[in-house]
């Protein structure tokens, strides 16, 4: 709880924005308030969805499984898609983004996925989900667990107003019972299953999967480790916009890649320095290419929403908050013979744009 | 010409810096000074080496050449080395580095490779020289043009205390006269080659050579264009210290390279693909298992002098500037058979070593 007074003295210090979602308001944490991380969502009544917190990622399983573990866990998939929290409030079910923002295309899709009478046997349950699929308003790649559209995967699942995560067995209980669908469950391990998790780690690999996330009973303690071939795919579907991610992100993930082969040396090293040249250089061709015949780089996100009002209030959203980088599609939403509104828009890369429109004009650069 | 007064102000304003070497008083510029940019080196008299102005570069041929030429121009091969300003001041010849400092490793070895007598001939005269090889204090790559040790081309003459540069055609008949070793020199083109000079960067770069400084006959109009191959060579020579070099050494040399490739469509792109991404994960392989076998991640330096008090101004130097980041190796300087005196050294990239200690012990990272 945060009771109203703290609230007004945090909008106040701009630790925490009043925010409105169709007749709702709410408030998203910008800062840490009475312990609560930033991303929390604070309700009417002062109660709290805590900020779903950062699980930190080991790189090395030798090395990480007997470091961060000392009691077995769980390996559950880690899908490649975004994380939003799912509750129902006063009769509806609403989803928050990782920032604490209304996600108003999660909100319109997720009775496709959930059948909404969990909560009226669980009313105080919040589905901590990931959204993935190829058409997200906000993902360039997708996961090869979905062949189309979206789809949505519960992995923790925490209580309105309680600190931390129902425990494991609890959580696979309360998922069976409602039949919330999970992310994939590859077994139960012990910080001595080096092995056995490096062989599941290189299987997925092979599937293209992203990787896993290891969680103990109590579900407190946790770690990620992600697969080499997600990285080289990260760095695939963001090439395009090599500019205007921060360098960091490319970064990162090659030094992951490379410490990932060096626990799990590839039958052919050739095969994955192609794959990660091809990731670089199709992007950055992809974008040289725009550049000369449209003299802008960007991408075209589309997605589907169940109402029509839905899709209004994306809009809505993307056009307070996404400002000149977006621009929507003439035509759209329209309706499809599925019935669903498809929404496409293009998100502009500013930097990439002028940098390459200056050097294919004959510019002379300096840097 | 900065006179007493005025470089006093400037000392005070921390716009330029007093230094000594083996007794030389001089100052450099750390901000422009009556219009000297920064780099300048002020004499004892005040007389001034100006500051090597930057080249400003062009990524297309097609497009850069007729905007940024109007009369024909040479182009001197690009060679990937160092850049530093050599003279004789009161009897003695000293070279500069960009930055403004003396170098001590260029100054010992001038005389191998320039006639001094030209500065009796000449005692105003500049050399704007590139030093490169695969054995220089400072590079981790080479130039296909020097096989051992080190090689000097001089590019540029100016004269002390006059602005600009030697026009072209002076500056080759002085150095013929003076038998001063060249940058390469390709030909003479004009706005309209966009062919021919796509035909010799191309060659250029099947031989592996950085590329093309193009120059109008004052001297004055200057660009550079660079190969694609050249910027799968930096990011080779250098993909060890990933997070150590600021990252837009990479993402702009990536972009570069996608748009070389746009212009030149290579035979085989696949090659290239494999290329980039060997030339990427190769260093991190090495600094993988350097951090693995000694915890540290580095890389050795190797050049030679031809005096030892050569190489102990050059220590001197790096101890008061480079800091703990360089370890002289135990044994050095030491004379080989040839009379030179070998120097070795590491330097320590700092990043990489504390990321890939902590990855590979096990640590958790949050990023």
């Amino acid at each position: 709880m945060i009771d109203a007074e703290a609230m007004q003295d945090a909008i106040t210090n701009h630790r925490a924005e009043p925010l409105m979602f169709d007749g709702l308001e709410y408030a998203r944490l910008l800062e840490p308030v009475n312990h609560y991380p930033r991303g929390s969502v604070v309700l009417p009544d002062g109660s709290v969805v805590p900020g779903y917190p950062a699980i930190g990622r080991i790189q090395s399983l030798e090395a990480g499984l007997p470091r961060q573990f000392d009691q077995p866990f769980w390996a559950e998939e880690k899908i490649d898609g975004f994380n939003v929290r799912i509750l129902r409030w006063e009769g509806r079910v609403v989803a928050f983004s990782r920032g604490g923002f209304v996600c108003a295309f999660s909100t319109d899709r997720v009775p496709d996925f959930v059948d909404l009478a969990v909560f009226e046997a669980e009313p105080d349950l919040v589905l901590c989900t990931e959204i993935a699929g190829p058409d997200t308003p906000y993902l360039e790649g997708s996961t090869p667990r979905v062949a189309d559209d979206v789809g949505l995967f519960v992995f923790d699942l925490m209580r309105l107003g309680q600190p931390g995560f129902v425990p494991q067995d609890e959580k696979f209980a309360l998922m069976e019972r409602h039949d919330l669908p999970p992310a994939p469950l590859h077994g139960r391990f012990t910080p001595a299953d080096t092995e056995a998790l490096g062989r599941l780690i290189r299987q997925l690999d092979a599937e293209g999967a992203e990787g896993l996330v290891l969680k103990t009973a109590d579900g407190e303690h946790r770690a990620k480790y992600v697969a080499g071939g997600s990285c080289i795919n990260d760095i695939r579907v963001c090439s395009e916009q090599l500019l205007d991610l921060p360098p960091e992100y490319f970064t990162n993930r090659l030094t992951r890649l490379a410490i990932f082969l060096a626990e799990h040396p590839p039958a052919e090293r050739v095969a994955v320095e192609r794959e990660l040249g091809a990731a670089l250089l199709s992007g950055l061709a992809t974008a040289v290419d725009k550049s000369r015949r449209e003299g802008r780089v960007g991408h075209t996100y589309r997605c589907r929403f169940r109402e029509r009002a839905g899709a209004q209030r994306f809009i809505d959203h993307m056009q307070a908050t996404g400002g000149r980088h977006v621009r929507f599609l003439p035509d759209t939403p329209r309706q499809e013979a599925n019935g669903y509104w498809l929404l496409e828009f293009e998100r502009l890369f500013d930097r990439i744009t002028g940098t390459l429109a200056s050097a294919l004009a004959g510019d002379r650069q300096y840097d």
